[in-house]
């Protein structure tokens, strides 16, 4: 019998342990076009968060007392699918499950590379699509460009990172503790700001980026999106990925800042990846090449066995991850 | 002697008359291309509380002890600028002073459209193109957008409704107080919110916009701002131009619904009229087609004397003005 992580109840703050359930569930039934996987990487990714949520958003909210989804990556082991055979490496959406029976035309079947599959849950996957497109095109990011990454060492900022040096921008990064900052700093970042570290974070990044900043990639809200405000250049343009730091706050975020939109003729905008998957042969091309020439690393933290995805869950939110954080089954 | 009033020391929060001075000041030498002006007619603005504040900012701070500085609108005494005529009627940027000796390249002739020569600091003037600008550039509104205006009663706002209402849009305004809220009706307004009645304003906004918004123009920020955010349809467009709820606060702006501008993929723009001084052309031309047929009304809020422009001035923070704030020398 196959199990599955279970929403029990909507976690009102921090999620805890208590707002999940490893439960049994009855699988899908094996209908024409079905495939049955035996997942082997389990995405674990910020924007779960919100769907834990009961309002309206860019996707549905998870339901109470069902088994949770998320991106997956595993082997299939009995197929109903033309063109699946057992064997075929898949992506699919039916994660937080160890076994998941799935239609085949939402799933995609994996090229081989050469490079380790779980990549297509970060850097080749929704992330690396993520910092991709949010830098190039929503930020509109060219060379020359100063720009600053929040939640450098996540999954998504340290792509960033890599794709702004990659195309000739100054890079500078915001992580949470010496050693993650020792890794973004790694990956070619020209600073780094320790967020956690002693004092404010404002005078920090006005610090490390003393001509200003002409894009800000913000993955985390609230202080960092506040000093951003604070040092960003005139018609800087903000791309506006993630705000984990308000996913788990019952309170309002606070600004002091934020009028410079006006005088600075700011430019801020939202976005979700989904918006960008008719281009995705485009960030496969460019990715692949920055690949070839070793102009990506990547990183993941893995928690292994189903039985830790709560916890690697939790973690997110907990500075638990440096890279891209997974589940291996 | 001519007289000016001066910043005597730079407002914390509210500006009070302390923070002002009436004196006679040394006028400007009348060189070759000056010419002098007897004002008529002076402009009180909201972006004026800006230059007050000792920061960098995109117009430079007015001076302690030096007389303060705005649009103006009189009737020329004396030139020594070719092209210059005693009796000619300009607009310049030596406000705040009842005589001013000026630089004739600095100051426009007006020309006689048979109406108000003080409309030239209001609806076609400044706030006007800051109107137009703002809602059909910054925030590309087009016919069939539903629109949210706060401080529709403005200068700026109060065009921003009938703009939209010309170009068939729906105009949904925010303004303080039953008679102001009339008065934006009045201008053809779909559906107005008086932001000073019992209750917040979000459950106000979604009753006046059951369908969501696709533009919003702020002139306010804070709550107002914040509703927007949690009302906006995917994909709407902001258009920052003011956020005077918080020029003369010392705390942060709160707001709960801001990571909206993520999940609804928000484009959110500040900007500043100057940047559209080379469309003056194109803006004379579409509000003279407005204004001919009938699409256009402004009101003024006039105080007497150049005595009373300080009061003038708070006012336009109290609620104090319906359209355009002046003063009449």
């Amino acid at each position: 019998m196959a199990r599955a992580w279970h929403l029990k109840s909507r976690p009102e703050a921090m999620p805890a342990p208590e707002n999940f359930e490893l439960r049994e569930f009855e699988q899908t039934q094996m209908g024409h076009g079905m495939i049955r996987v035996a997942n082997q990487w389990l995405s674990v990714d910020p924007y779960m968060r919100g769907r834990m949520r009961d309002v309206k958003s860019y996707v549905p909210p998870f339901a109470i007392d069902a088994p949770l989804e998320g991106g997956a990556i595993g082997e299939v082991v009995e197929s109903n699918a033309e063109g699946f055979a057992v064997g075929d490496m898949v992506q699919h959406g039916a994660g937080w499950r160890d076994e998941a029976v799935v239609n085949a035309a939402e799933a995609q079947k994996l090229p081989d590379l050469g490079i380790p599959v779980q990549s297509f849950l970060g850097f080749l996957g929704m992330p690396g699509m993520t910092a991709y497109f949010g830098l190039l095109d929503v930020a509109s990011a060219k060379e020359g460009d100063i720009v600053f990454v929040s939640g450098a060492a996540g999954a998504v900022g340290s792509t960033v990172i890599q794709i702004a040096k990659a195309k000739g921008m100054t890079a500078i990064g915001s992580a949470g503790g010496q050693e993650k900052c020792d890794w973004v700093k790694s990956l070619g970042a020209d600073a780094v700001i320790d967020y956690k570290a002693e004092g404010e974070l404002m005078p920090k990044l006005m610090k490390a980026a003393p001509n200003g900043i002409d894009v800000y990639f913000d993955n985390v809200g609230g202080e960092h999106l506040d000093a951003a405000f604070a040092v960003a250049n005139p018609g800087a343009r903000f791309a506006e990925c993630g705000m984990i730091s308000g996913y788990n706050s019952t309170e309002p975020m606070e600004f002091r800042y934020i009028m410079n939109i006006i005088g600075k003729g700011l430019n801020v905008r939202g976005f979700i990846v989904t918006q960008f998957m008719d281009r995705m042969g485009e960030f496969h091309a460019d990715m692949g090449a920055m690949l070839q020439a070793g102009k990506l690393t990547s990183q993941e933290t893995v928690h292994e066995g189903l039985e830790s995805q709560v916890d690697a869950f939790i973690g997110l939110f907990t500075g638990g991850n440096t890279g891209k954080m997974l589940v291996k089954v």
